[in-house]
């Protein structure tokens, strides 16, 4: 195999897929529009299908819109994924998994040009609906191809914008695919994508490894206590349900530095009511967001949090209600596969970090199934999900070179 | 004078009077929405002062609208003055300001009845726009009275509703008097008012003994960070400006436990942007009301409060901007008028509780100019500023026979 270890992609030939996939929904001023199973995303399908096809794959859509190409191996043996989705959020960039798509799809120009195939078939797959800007829950394409949520029930869900379904939308665009949903036959998956944060740029690394994804727990906290004014209500004689919200906010702080290690804790909403400078809050609805790739700290967190609430709510005379908004354990990717992406990384002569995934990705669904990793590249200033998204051209290249040599090591293994 | 030691004015007159001005203004299903210099206004307004004219009383309105109403005494001396305003919030109940000024010529009316006069002329005054709900300042007419703000600046102020000039208005209304301001030649103030708050109540006590109005400090914070993903964006990278707020209100409550006294703090308004649950929150504007009887203390929170936002940016790479919004010293009441208050409430077998004032009233700028001191009855619930403000009528009965005996006391003394 060593006519492989040599191969390397185009990285011009790269970006100007990324570029040519970013005209479909582009926004004014840079940046896109390509909101699942509209318009823009039909469009950005229909080309990026074609592309597929003048690459010699073949094409299957699957019965939620997943689209898989498959370029044969020189054995019938279980495909090599790599893959990841091309929706966007309203306000997206050009990068955030589309990336991982036209790597995909460089990966096999790369092999078509030196006239090469793997053992094993290499697939390159984008799933419908990843972002969940349009249709709960995000991530729905490769969640229903693992079997975790039942085909009718994500045909059903309606989009937040028009009211129209899953299922009718992907009539209306050509995507209601034939190929069978629920327990997908992949020796592997291997998922390229932008950090959508600031560590590898903060630390001048080229190649994030990442271990997996972190458990997120999400809840909604209602504090109820009564309105009166400020100054001539005593303190012992209030019911603040302000400073009960607002004092959890700062023990969510003091948790996280506390714990220390990969906890992360944010307090990103509260709704204070009436909202004035003289009365005292009759109510305050909270957000809480605790992460941790430890489940078990991530739980205990979760308890302390929760505790503390309840506590400063019994003792202000507040009524306290919570709700949980959401609550995924980590995901740990493939011990093996993680260690292949370092040393790939290495031997191209690329920095690399090994981390988490702070955001939820594709290939959490796909460990369910199948020794799974991920590639990350910089993202620059950490931001994503935003249109001045950017990741430099050699790094973009970085990053594909990487995901060449794994899925060659992984598609050729004997 | 023990004839007048026996007099006792007439509760179901004193409720019929609050009950008639109720009408002025009335909300359905009860209170009051009669803002400063508005149409109900007016016509409370001038029905009050048909009140003061049948008690034969003479009437003066001044240059910012004040009405002070003369009953002579025997003796051409200083008068002692009464009262209270007659505007409300748009939301208001029968009993805030009101009251003051219907016990004032309930105390009148019972010397007619009497036939009898004190030595020193009594005054029963209402004071324009007490309330600010309209125009800002609060308590701009008494505050212009003593001359703490000059006459043509407030007659500039433009309402909040509709733009027009309090002097455009008090012309409107046929309140732009000849009498002037600046400096009132007034031998002693007493202002009786519902408390406004839940302590006497709490503490079943009939009368409060003010002993002053506590010193107020409000604050905007405003903390400029960086929006960013809360699930990607490491702790020690984060600029989370709503952590930063947030912690400042928890140190808020930790100084007021600490202070303990009557040190007051509320936080009762917050925004965060975005306010969204898992973005690191860009932006957070608070504000902090401090209040103490106590001016040295409350300038010691004010500076402690301030250091610990300044201090908590800092650390956490946050822009920090501070706007003071109001800072009220507190303010003495006479200690001699304050006894008086107390031992006539004693003398009539009533309770008393010797307490601040939490709100501002229009006796703390007479307190600028002659020895001044209010009477509270209780709240229901601590209920004001809202239309099921409610205080029992033989409460009112019993502030009206304590105010009635302080004035007759000074109004009488050689």
């Amino acid at each position: 195999m060593s006519a492989m270890d040599t191969l390397r992609i185009n990285g011009a030939r790269l970006l100007q897929r990324l570029k040519a996939l970013g005209q479909f929904g582009a926004l004014e001023g840079g940046g896109t529009n390509r909101l699942a199973l509209g318009d823009a995303d039909r469009a950005g399908r229909d080309w990026t299908v074609a592309q597929m096809q003048a690459l010699g794959m073949r094409v299957q859509v699957d019965a939620i819109g997943n689209v898989v190409a498959t370029y044969a191996g020189t054995e019938d043996l279980p495909p090599v994924m790599t893959g990841s989705h091309i929706d966007t959020v309203r306000t997206g960039g050009l990068y955030d998994g589309n990336y991982g798509v036209m790597a995909g799809l460089e990966v096999v120009a790369t092999l078509c040009d030196a006239g090469l195939r793997t053992r094993r078939p290499l697939q390159v797959a984008f799933f419908t609906n990843e972002e969940g800007a349009r249709f709960q829950p995000d991530m729905m394409g490769s969640l229903v191809m693992v079997g975790g949520m039942p085909l009718e029930e994500a045909l059903a869900v309606r989009a937040v914008d028009n009211g129209a379904t899953v299922g009718a939308e992907l009539q209306r665009i050509g995507y209601a695919g034939g190929a069978p949903v629920g327990a997908p036959q992949v020796d592997s998956f291997v998922e390229l994508h932008i950090e959508q944060g600031p560590v590898l740029e903060q630390q001048g690394v080229e190649i994030g490894v990442v271990e997996g994804v972190q458990g997120i727990c999400w809840m909604e906290f209602t504090f109820d206590g009564t309105s009166n004014h400020a100054g001539t209500t005593p303190m012992a004689l209030r019911h603040d349900a302000g400073m009960c919200a607002m004092r959890t906010a700062a023990c969510v702080a003091e948790l996280v530095a506390r714990y220390g290690g990969r906890q992360l804790g944010t307090v990103g909403a509260l709704q204070l009511k009436p909202n004035l400078i003289n009365v005292i809050a009759a109510q305050a609805v909270m957000t809480v967001d605790l992460r941790n790739t430890d489940g078990a700290k991530l739980l205990q967190a979760q308890a302390e949090v929760l505790a503390f609430a309840r506590q400063i709510a019994a003792e202000n005379g507040v009524r306290f209600a919570h709700r949980q908004l959401a609550d995924f354990a980590p995901v740990a990717f493939d011990a093996a596969l993680v260690r292949s992406v370092e040393q790939h990384a290495g031997a191209l002569g690329l920095s690399t970090l090994r981390m988490p995934s702070g955001a939820g990705h594709d290939a959490q669904m796909l460990a369910r199934v199948c020794p799974t990793a991920m590639v990350f590249v910089p993202s620059a200033a950490g931001l994503s999900h935003n249109v001045r998204e950017h990741t430099d051209a050699v790094q973009l290249e970085q990053g594909a070179n990487v995901l060449l040599q794994v899925l060659l090591e992984r598609a050729n293994r004997m």
